[in-house]
């Protein structure tokens, strides 16, 4: 299963500012892919060193640079980076850190905002998390990422081909784009839980077997780390739907109202989800119970039908010398009839009380 | 059962302001009923072509114009009408997509409200909920439902006999009224909820039996649904109570209270049902191991009673040669008496102990 | 048992401000006392139309008028009630709708305040609602109940023996009383449900039948439709508490301070009854659960020690010719002799296991 | 067990004002002792009548008054001190109704705080509240007692023997003396109830039996009715703490802020013990299921070993005729090797799955 | 297990402003520890007395002071160094209390910091509390702790070896680091708790025995414990993550802000757990129920097979004259043949309901 914690120990012990990658190993080599645009030109270019972003710190430059960073385990390339852009050494380490809360923060120079990307994992059905981190600047963003993933490539894709306002527009308006994508996604994410549950419904009427609870428990798990994602978002993305950040311009804010609105939908699904897992477990208690009560009504059906006729015969199975009703002609079938009407009225009796 | 939720993974990968329809196609054909009034004149017509809408944008006219228009599922319409209207695109986008939270919006030039209307499917008992959108102006009110519900025949009744202070009013007052209308038909649900509660009440204490488990869970599910198209309403509902939205009279205000007093008071039902519902679910599980342990006492009893005396019997059905007791004259009889003492003590003694 | 909610969906499809009657039909006949005092007079007088209650609107007028209405099942009456005082169209829409939550609206003329007054229907032990409204104006209070009942005659009395100090006290005072009357009402039934979650918690101990575990539901439900009622409570009396209200004085504020405080304390007891409430379905599950256990240790017992002991007996009554155990002379005698310490050695095996 | 609520219906139906004692009449006579002190000086006397309190009314006497009064059941005696002191009729009801939240109200002359003492029931182990009242004025507290007990004695002695900075400070300081004294014994119960949580612990583990769910019944029934007397303490403290009464200096603040600490401190505690005792609950439940289970596995192993057996030598017991194998020369050990070999063969098997 | 409060029932009956040490007595002699260091110099010590600390009090000074003190168990040392430093009575005695919740207090002079620590004990895998108080001054911090542990050697070897800014900050920068060590070190007991968790989940679905369910209460009980040391410290490095505090400088309050977040997300992490273990406790009933379900399902399959076989050949057991039955050649055969048919349709049956 998905490991609910990562190796966050691996810090302790250190002076705060020090740089060290917390997670698994994702990537090979860092990626740096540079794109560049204004409203009439576009450029793109996979750069080889880290040095190749430095000029785009340049508040003249009239084009917004996007510079995505896959990779984040190599801690001289995102200290280099960060000395340039002036990153405070802190949020460095929280890049490096990818066992973290969604979380924004505020510099002079730029805004800093962490996310985290879901995907399910098909084998065992889990929800694995990354961390995306978001460096937004006057007119540059750096977008890092524990791999390589498709997530943002519709994006560039659609300033290459020049679709939609994107190019028009400014660092903090790619900025939406790139949080839309990621949180537009989360809709996939909630969609197929949302049908799990209702297979699921399906066959806890018909078979509440321990699979059933399993997946119930799988769910549950699922959810309550989903959770965990979500919930930080809506103070995020609320500081940036309220304007209460100045990087983000007073015409952006409908957009960012938008993918609040987004997150609170999120939310509210989420936690209709956690109320019908918890039913779920509910109704999985009561009806196994039922089911053990039918089968204990077949067990006492049974052995009050026939312990009392197996004493009888063992009445007549006794060997006393003296026992006159032995002898009789009609003996045997006179037991017999009596035995059958017992049984009988037994069942008839079970029937009336409808067990 | 009721889809958990609607098919929003469509939306992922889309540029924001792209118009997508999302939910099921419920009309075939869009339809445009324009309806427009002051305190003297009436006139109602369906409108061949969006086009024709777009004269009631004018703010000098001095007549309030509702076009209510049935059927969202074409974005051509809706993107011309938008684009007329000056509507933003996001919220052109919201009115086509119903997997949305209810809410409200505010614009200079508009306000737009998003809303649920919901109706029982009578088949499986389900609550199938349908989203409304309003955008209201200056002078006008444009409604748009999934499909042609006679939802606001009463209302349209009322302006054409000239009943009520509709006509005397603005168009605030308009939407109040179309506001009301929905949050009336709430009551309906929530009453046919509340028998359903009462009904299973009964049968529970009764004859808790599987489909009385079924039954608490198909509540729950439809508790917990509707809950999501009602909390909402308080923030929105709110906002036009407070007077907060510019849009809005202050002398409509106390009608904005009154739908707030009754938003209020249809949360407070839900939770009231909720509670029940949790409720019945633990008194189903209580009574059902109880009813267990009727059985099981029957099944104790049972075997209490005949098990010694099956064994009794079988002692003298032993075949030993030397069993002096198997020749006396008295023999069995003695025994069948031992044995009736047993019998009966043991049901004393399970009478005394209350079983 | 007591309805969950009353026919409110009545009023869907009509128009706001529409007069109708929500709620059970009680009084007969419409009932109107009008009460009138100052400090030195008292005049009391059943008044035949309402047109005679008109008079009191005066504001120039040096006593208080006190007019109780039982019965509000007339839209005529109050009709014109509500246009001789000025009254919204939607505050006496509120009066004859009885399904509503407790609430409180001030108006530059008066005042208006809807409670709760609760009954015990003694065959059932259902607490049954009614409600009160209340328009405080200047000099003038109006009380509307939905039938007579006795709770507002110790106020007249004490008007007419001149006790207390309220004969010299304002309007305001007097609508203090009525509340005041109303909540320390609720003290007898909050004390009523307090003794029988105690006789109860003996029961639950001594003796967890059914009849217990629909005792427990119905001190639920009540609890539930209780709290329905009293919440609202807190804000419509924290309201006047906190001076918001200008209708009330400054000097009586000290005293809805009082109702206040015994407003959550009736709130403080309601939630820990709910809690032992719960507590005790929890127990009831536990207790009957051990109960199960002990019945089938009985069974387990009597099964571990008769089951070998038949099939030893049955060993002995199989009928092959050559078996030289039966034809031993003290064959019997050892094999009774080793069934009794196998029995004696189980039993005594059962016992220090402590079963 | 305790009483749930106290006779709190007597009140009903009475005026605001009148004064009548609410509660068990604890103290025979009521006793009133005066003790007078500043720095230099000491003085303290039993007073034989209420009047004797009177003269410490004046604000110009140096010395510091506490006026301790056991028993507050005679409303002449409270009535008498109330007018003398001018205290509010509702302040007085106060006192007298020993069924009450803790408060805290601020009058331009006087303070009025409310809170419960907690005493253990040796017996039954339950909890008793006592009420106890404090008027701060100026330079006189006078304290309300249900009964002489020892809690103040401390702090009398302090005074006498001079210990401490109390007698160096204010009527404030003295009334923080009392509440601490007050808040202090709450950890003594708190500390006991820890005990009794611990050693249900081991118990729940070790053995399960009603006793222990009788006894987890009563541990939630206190924490409940504890909670009622503990929680409103924090808004009542939490005033003085914050310095929003005028009464209590600005150098007496860090004092309550101590206290304030304590009061949170103890609803942290109470929170975690009834966590822990709603988590006994479920183990013990789980616990009872489990046993259940273990018993069935032994009933299980025996009825599936012996029945076949029993069934086995059934068949040889028959008295057919023509039946050969009876006639063997080895067909009883035959059937008696078979039956060890279905025996063992069972037991190895049910040893394999382990149960 | 760990005690849930320690003896704090030894401060009751004291006045405030006592020194008491409440806990257990951890270290045998008091040991003190200063450091003293500038961006240039670096000098260690260990005190012999307290008066030795005394001159650091001095504000003239250019160095920041460190003086740690393992053991706080003597208050004559805590009293003397409290008087010297001005430490309010009350903050020497919360000091000396170690059963207290974290918190923080702002003098003029100083601030005062008080957390808890925590360790695994091995043994039982319970967690223990230690506190930790922090007297943060201009130039100077005192740290108390229980007993001497190595969580802040790293801290004076950082120093020491000159590594970080450490050196060129002053006190509060000091503290903080001090503060980030304490809450690092929580992430390793968290991480604990979640492979705990995780081996836990495994061995539910497998075998859930008795010590599963012991283990789980556990680690229900450990985090309810932890909660009670974490909760409170959201408020206490609040209070200094939004500057609220004079004492520490702007440049300090981002690495404030970054144990803001860290304490945020233990809690995240807490609740996360808190809800699954909460889970597993329902899955462990569910399927304890279910295995239940099976082994009755046993049961009752045995018990309907074998008891109408018993009861048939108990017939032909029957010693009655005339049974023409038992004369028939084929007699035996027939029944074995009838019974066998009777056997294999039960299982058959069984096998058809899925058993």
């Amino acid at each position: 299963m998905a490991k609910l914690i990562k190796e966050i120990s691996k810090k302790a012990g250190l002076l705060p500012g020090v740089l060290i990658h917390i997670g698994e190993k994702k990537a090979e080599k860092v990626k740096i892919t540079i794109t560049e645009y204004d409203e009439m030109h576009f450029h793109e270019q996979e750069a080889k060193s880290i040095e190749e972003c430095f000029l785009f710190k340049d508040k003249n430059r009239s084009t917004v640079a996007w510079i995505n960073i896959d990779g984040i385990h190599q801690s001289d390339i995102l200290g280099k980076l960060g000395e340039c852009f002036g990153l405070h050494p802190l949020i460095v380490e929280d890049i490096m850190n990818t066992d973290q809360r969604p979380k924004m923060e505020d510099f002079e120079e730029y805004s800093y905002i962490a996310l985290k990307t879901l995907h399910f994992n098909g084998k065992h059905g889990e929800i694995i998390t990354e961390q995306v981190s978001l460096i937004v600047g006057e007119n540059f963003v750096i977008s890092f990422q524990e791999q390589e993933v498709d997530i943002f490539h519709t994006i560039r894709d659609r300033i290459r081909t020049n679709k939609g306002r994107i190019k028009k527009m400014g660092a903090d308006y790619l900025a939406y784009c790139l949080l839309d994508a990621i949180i537009d996604n989360y809709f996939i994410i909630i969609e197929t839980l949302g049908e799990k549950i209702e297979s699921l419904e399906d066959e806890l009427v018909s078979n509440p077997t321990p699979k059933v609870l399993r997946a119930i428990y799988n769910l549950k798990r699922n959810l309550i780390l989903l959770r965990r994602s979500v919930w930080p978002l809506r103070e995020v993305i609320g500081v940036l739907e309220k304007g209460e950040s100045l990087r983000f311009k007073e015409s952006t804010r409908i957009y960012f109202k938008d993918i609040y609105d987004h997150t609170i939908h999120i939310i509210d699904i989420l936690e209709t989800f956690r109320e019908m897992v918890a039913g779920m477990l509910e109704i999985y208690l009561s009806s196994i119970s039922y089911r053990l009560n039918a089968v204990i009504k077949v067990l006492t059906m049974i052995a009050t039908i026939f312990m009392p006729l197996t004493f009888i015969v063992g009445i007549y199975g006794m060997n006393f010398k003296y026992m006159p009703e032995l002898e009789w002609r009609w003996g045997e079938p006179t037991v017999l009839l009596i035995m059958a009407i017992i049984g009988i009225a037994m069942v008839y009796y079970f029937k009336k009380k409808k067990w």
